[in-house]
């Protein structure tokens, strides 16, 4: 079984499944698809992809025969099925609900406000781009922090990482780049120090992939 | 135990739960709050859901203690674990992975960008609210069709409702509402045509709650 990962370095959703993928020590195949230049756009991106988004996932079984996996959130309930060791869903219903809400908050509530289309589509809409988000990841970051202080550990929900810390550590470093300042919810800086110390989500942070620009 | 869906009658979330309720044949005490007043924003109502959306669903168990779940897909996933039978997922992780795709589509791909709080914000940046949605109705929805084109029998994945059918219906209803056209795609037709003849999602269209407009 091979698995390619077909993402782009700064790019949220695929940062998720990079980290997923590292958690579980499922080595992958990286192809990078630059979506500032289109390349998700092209034919050959779309037939993998209907919805030309990042990330795809390949997993190409041994006996040749392959699939593609879209969408951020559900590839990680697969790999959680495929390879449930170690889990990144809790064991009980309540606490997988728990992590699945938290997870959302970012994947519906606070991420379509802030990828690379909506934004294109605010500025050509004489927008400001970087100005719209903020109220989405302030308020969203503030419901994400009022639930996960119920329920967080070392992260998000208990002691282990779970699907919601996948979702949050990318949309911590959005919000660093739209100004949006988190240092008031002590649970999140709490959660985001325990994942960043461990190196299967430092290595999937965007400055860490093989087509982040150089020399930063 | 006992089900409490606070919710509304045009919300295209609390659609999505109201119908897995139905097919589970789970009995719910409706409570309306109604998001055009505001009712959502209230401290009683954040008290339930800090996102201040709709809908939280409460369970209550035999032993009186209670508690509160939020965001719909999450929703969905914990009725199907907590009742699996009928199940809104199909089995193998595959198949299971598309019909969790198709449902991310509509909701982290399309519904953010046509919900009340966005077209309000739309508004008021001096923006056409109903021309806005438009694209990204248009363009999930063609990528809906066509990722169902390999999966789909009567229903979206195979031949049982999935949470891609649960989530599908009520965007439907959306794409009339903002003008977009989607009878070209043959397969969401039918899918519709076939969704709405069971009584479990017809009972849990907007038109058919307590809270709808009489009359019309």
């Amino acid at each position: 079984m091979k698995l390619v990962l077909h993402n782009y370095w700064r790019s949220s959703a695929s940062q998720r499944v990079r980290t997923a993928l590292n958690l579980k020590q499922l080595a992958y195949e990286y192809v990078a698809v630059n979506i500032v230049t289109d390349e998700n756009l092209g034919d050959g991106y779309r037939a993998k992809n209907p919805q030309a988004q990042v990330p795809t996932l390949e997993v190409v079984e041994d006996d040749g025969t392959s699939v593609l996996l879209t969408q951020s959130v559900p590839i990680l309930e697969y790999l959680d099925e495929r390879w449930p060791d170690p889990a990144i869903l809790p064991a009980s219903p309540l606490l997988r609900a728990r992590a699945r809400a938290l997870a959302e908050i970012v994947n519906s509530g606070i991420q379509p406000h802030q990828n690379l289309p909506t934004l294109r589509t605010l500025k050509k809409h004489g927008l400001d781009e970087m100005a719209w988000p903020v109220p989405y990841i302030a308020n969203g970051l503030a419901a994400y922090a009022k639930l996960a202080a119920a329920t967080a550990g070392r992260f998000s929900v208990g002691d282990a990482p779970t699907v919601a810390d996948l979702c949050l550590i990318p949309q911590l470093a959005a919000a660093r780049r739209f100004g949006v300042d988190y240092s008031q919810h002590e649970v999140l800086v709490r959660i985001e120090k325990n994942c960043l110390a461990m190196a299967e989500f430092a290595n999937a942070t965007p400055e860490a992939q093989p087509d982040a620009p150089k020399g930063k």
